[in-house]
């Protein structure tokens, strides 16, 4: 089975060769060294600001964006969320469960934010701005350059949600001014789902020690504090952590951040100079490197998914909701190549002969 | 290593080699069959009434306390807290946390819960009870029937917490009359963490629907909703519930359910014989079978915990707080046998003529 969802996404053998060994008990000094490892890699890999710290979550990214909108913000909050899809609605639908006064930026499946239209919102009394830099379910890139600028304009609490972008577009936290950076275990890091990590700026670690916040589980004051010894406080995903220690030391082996970066910017560059021939649409204005969004112009879009998984053992992933019969998404992250680029197309030109698509 | 602890304990093969396989994309019916026939096992092995649910919840067994408490109780309950040690205190800060009238139980640490104990809470307009069957940081095990026999007098909401007393110790939902049961991957089940389980019985289902409760990663609605198809609301720990699936068959090859149960009763009378000559008292008045709480009486307990760690490649679970120094903990869960119970007792045993113990 090949595999170009956009989570759980291909292992390395190295990393899944670790999935088979004994999960070692954790309240050890051994245990807490390849947290602070990689505690450490993480605040290098977002170029997080000095005074940065990082914390490991089990739970999906669902979970971190829930903990960081209850630890960050509250009802004397005013929140301008991106809404430009299924994820960036996931923070306007936290906002309203919080009770967190928010405004919804409406985009269209598949536009980017211009200047113009962030610049609708200035000067209007907002404290925070939340977004989904790679809105994964459009891959539509947003710029957080631009946003971050918006956001020092305005003396904004700045929340990037980086899951499927973090290690795949470029992202500077210092230099873009983030306060907040979140990604998981299972997009360029390729390890199993079941962890989230966090990362908080010097004003991130602020605003979530001045938190008055009700719960346990999400109480990010109590996550920082265990993660100082490199400990969580309830008992972790053990073996993801050791596979993304072992990933995070691979990445540094093969050049760093910034390598990693060009390799998935090419692998979605070979994917769409091949199908450029094939009945699709681009559906991104501002293509993430992450994934390609997919309008197939002859075909229903959930079909072809269903159609190269049984028939020809390739996932690609699906679009859920009001796109799934018009979007699916073929990924470029993960332990794959150039080589498994052309096989997923060359099932598709085989569909388009068949007179499927 | 050899891992004596309470979890992560140790793996069989078998399971161990499904971490080094891919892990598939979980937005499909081969998936969600998975999940559905993890939900038929672990509803038959908690021997739950006719009509009940189980969730798979990625985080710790804490997050599934907190869901339970969450979803289950509001400001107009009072709940009784069974506290006899870290984990029922556990429950009684998850009260406070969100509000809900509570008075603790307080046991000392290795006392069991004796049935005077409880009747001088009878009939005083408690509408709930919160238990950790086994109390791990004691292995203290409570009697679920006579609790129930309590809950049901006083038509309380009764919650099992059995994550460390599933498929250990002898339980049946449908007779003892509870509600609610959780329980975690790394325990008896002996997968990798990052997975809990809760089962419903159709009362506990009723509850969790008349529920108002303001959280998105914790809607037990939403994530019962789901499981109905064999789905999660978000990406869950896919690689460990596939181990679950592997490891729920193999408990049902080895006889189900009572024999695992009579299999980790053997492991725990086993060990106990072992150290009878040792200098130990044992702590617990009602002593479950996943875990023997041992107090040395010539030695502090944390150091005997690391001479065997780095001395002899042997984790036994510390206990933390104040119970740090004068308890360790021996774990009978997992892929271990009466000649590994063996290999830890000569080390205990290599100690003692070293005179350390």
């Amino acid at each position: 089975m090949l595999n170009f969802t956009v989570g759980p996404v291909m292992s390395s053998e190295r990393i899944r060769n670790i999935g088979s060994e004994q999960v070692p008990y954790f309240r050890t000094s051994e245990f807490s060294e390849i947290m602070l490892e990689n505690e450490q890699f993480i605040l290098k890999y977002s170029k997080a600001p000095l005074g940065s710290k990082a914390v490991f979550m089990t739970c999906s990214s669902t979970g971190s964006m829930e903990a960081v909108v209850m630890n960050c913000f509250c009802e004397h909050d005013k929140v301008l969320v991106i809404d430009g899809g299924s994820f960036g609605h996931r923070f306007v639908e936290l906002c309203r469960i919080h009770n967190i006064p928010h405004i919804a930026l409406k985009l269209d499946h598949g536009k980017k934010l211009t200047r113009e239209r962030l610049y609708e919102y200035d000067g209007q009394g907002f404290t925070g701005l939340l977004v989904n830099v790679d809105e994964t379910s459009t891959a539509v890139l947003y710029d957080t350059m631009m946003i971050g600028e918006f956001c020092k304009k305005n003396n904004l609490f700045y929340v990037c949600d980086c899951v499927s972008a973090f290690l795949a577009d470029p992202f500077n936290m210092d230099e873009c001014g983030a306060d907040i950076m979140i990604t998981g275990s299972q997009k360029v890091l390729a390890c199993p789902p079941g962890i989230s990590i966090i990362v908080f700026s010097p004003k991130g670690l602020e605003k979530v020690e001045q938190s008055n916040v009700k719960t346990m589980y999400f109480d990010l004051k109590e996550a920082l504090k265990n993660q100082e010894r490199g400990q969580t406080p309830f008992t972790p995903a053990v073996g993801i952590l050791i596979q993304i220690n072992e990933r995070l030391k691979e990445i540094e082996k093969q050049g760093g951040v910034d390598s990693e970066v060009e390799r998935i910017a090419g692998q979605a560059k070979d994917f769409r100079k091949r199908i450029e021939k094939l009945p699709f649409e681009l559906v991104s204005e501002s293509p993430a490197n992450a994934v390609t969004s997919v309008h197939p112009t002859t075909a229903i879009a959930y079909d072809i998914f269903l159609k190269l998984k049984d028939e020809y053992d390739i996932w690609v992933c699906p679009n859920g909701g009001d796109m799934k019969n018009s979007i699916f998404r073929v990924g470029h992250i993960g332990a794959i190549t150039h080589e498994d680029n052309k096989t997923l197309v060359d099932a598709l030109i085989d569909l388009q002969k068949r007179g499927i698509i």
